[in-house]
């Protein structure tokens, strides 16, 4: 099916664009009221996220609602380490809990890798297929993955933290085990990535939500060098990488062979450009909070975000998820506001 | 009275030093069995903090038990909100909570900032007097306060949060309530630690827990501002100023007016010594998580660290508060091998 509106996926190419195109991580979700109507018929998160037919429908909302120029797959990261044989919970306003965790050499037995992702994770296929129907070529479809690193993070520490000491720990204590576990999470990744490709996505991003905990060495050592190998073997369509917080490794990021990284708001998008050249997309990176502001403080905020561009290859997005409370009228002056700008480079 | 051990005043200033002190952020805490038996015959952990003879007990007990270069006052950040207005409980397993909390500017009313801070922080003083009898003279002792920002996050907020974003959500909506909040923190801030040096700490930090999650311009702003008026005013003792997290920042960091910059351990040493030369004292910066390691790893890392040094203008620390769950013995091992160590600079 031909796309009407492919100009994310000419950006993160390099191509010629005649704007920036503009989505916002996080954009299906608890900003819409009508994703909280959705999510509130059913008993939890994990329903919507297994459900193909919902979770296409929240995912095609912010299309119809908010214009984007880009669709992501409404999911979770924890599919992944849920696959691998750690099933989790959502707990309401306290995040994700596994109840087994991999700390030892008989815990990594549980953790399976060589299984038919097709049939284990049908549902995000399925959910794929049917947000395509329904976009009907409107705009291109992102389909996504968490990092190793930071799925290890799950699967070591069991639920969210500050720290992810626990985590942490196993690369002193444990190197050999973790990592063991952070090869067989690159290769489920792999598969993951190239079946939501096959069912349909037309680009895909990293996240590596845990990335900014660790230092230079060890991200480059448990973090990146897995990245390496997803990016190098995902080669059918455009990837993003987005290491949230890792500015210390910005410079090793930078090296990855992928077309768009991904900016936090913490991180100096005139410093990365010098970095990358024109070698690479840069996406982001407005702070989340920004939209917390009135409209035309959102609005200058937009505009003097892209004035710091000194290069076309740019996708606009904040530097982080939308914040559940924004105002969704707040989104449209940012996402208008990026429609409505003359590019300058 | 004069210091057996002045090491790490030297050290701070710049000054000769036979070998490189060390210290570790949170050492008197829940590490130490004798810290969690004085701490188990409490109410809690505020009847701790407002108890200056048990208060003095577990500042002094890292110095008979690691044999530290240094002794910090037990006591809490918040206590500096608390005296301005806002009490605070600490809940187990959670953390602070405020019942009152400052988003508007009729909140802001209920903020003192014009009050006699030696009354009404009293057991403070009085701790660090004990102290220092009971220290006699051993080592130096360390005073400290959350920076104005660290504060603000905790009064706006009212409790700890990943993002923090009704505090950064303030600095969009209301700057100048935001600015009025931090220069009555500051005005505070200053008073108490004065009254801290006063009462006869050596030295002082400023820790700014939750400088990372501003990026450069709004740090810069709403951040750096405040802590360079307390540097500024903070002239009888060396000043330590401690921005966890705020990489991105380092360069305006180091133009601060202070002693000693302490690093947390994603920032890397080399660089910042590359931007501050000779003119400050580095502190930090070894991984917490390090100390998980086998004593022969702990070694081995802790070495590596002071070799990464190549001026003698260094404290060593962690790059971040112990984890209350490592060994003892692990930091015991780490406290040897600096003061075997030949300070090769």
């Amino acid at each position: 099916m031909n796309l009407k509106n492919d100009l994310i996926l000419r950006a993160a190419r390099g191509e010629e664009i005649e704007r920036y195109p503009v989505w916002l991580m996080r954009q299906a979700g608890r900003i819409l009221p009508e994703y909280r109507a959705v999510r509130a018929s059913l008993s939890g998160f994990k329903e919507l996220v297994e459900t193909p037919e919902l979770a296409a429908e929240v995912t095609v909302q912010p299309v119809d609602i908010l214009d984007v120029d880009a669709a992501i797959i409404f999911s979770d990261i924890l599919v992944v380490p849920e696959a691998m044989g750690l099933p989790y919970e959502m707990i309401e306003k306290t995040g994700p809990y596994f109840q087994n965790v991999i700390r030892t050499e008989e815990d990594l037995k549980k953790v399976e890798y060589a299984f038919d992702i097709e049939d284990r994770l049908s549902y995000v296929f399925e959910a794929i297929k049917i947000t395509n129907k329904e976009l009907n070529g409107r705009v291109p479809l992102i389909g996504f993955a968490g990092a190793p690193w930071t799925i290890l993070c799950y699967m070591v520490e069991g639920r969210g933290s500050k720290t992810f000491s626990e985590s942490r720990k196993l690369l002193y204590t444990n190197p050999i085990l973790a990592h063991e576990l952070l090869n067989r999470i690159t290769l489920v990744t792999i598969a993951y990535l190239k079946q939501q490709i096959k069912a349909g996505a037309h680009m895909v991003q990293i996240f590596d939500s845990w990335a900014g905990i660790l230092g230079e060495k060890q991200y480059q050592d448990f973090g990146l060098k897995y990245i390496k190998k997803i990016v190098s073997e995902i080669t059918e369509v455009p990837v993003t990488v987005f290491s949230k917080g890792a500015i210390s490794s910005l410079d090793d990021i930078c090296k990855l062979d992928c077309n768009t990284i991904g900016l936090d708001w913490n991180m100096n998008i005139s410093n990365v450009r010098k970095i990358v050249g024109e070698t690479k997309t840069l996406q982001g990176n407005l702070d989340p909070c920004a939209l917390y502001a009135s409209h035309s403080e959102v609005e200058k905020a937009t505009i003097s975000l892209m004035n710091s561009f000194s290069s076309q290859r740019h996708i606009v997005n904040l530097g982080h998820g939308v914040y559940p409370d924004i105002d969704p009228e707040k989104v449209k002056t940012f996402i208008k506001t990026v429609k409505n700008h003359e590019k300058q480079c």
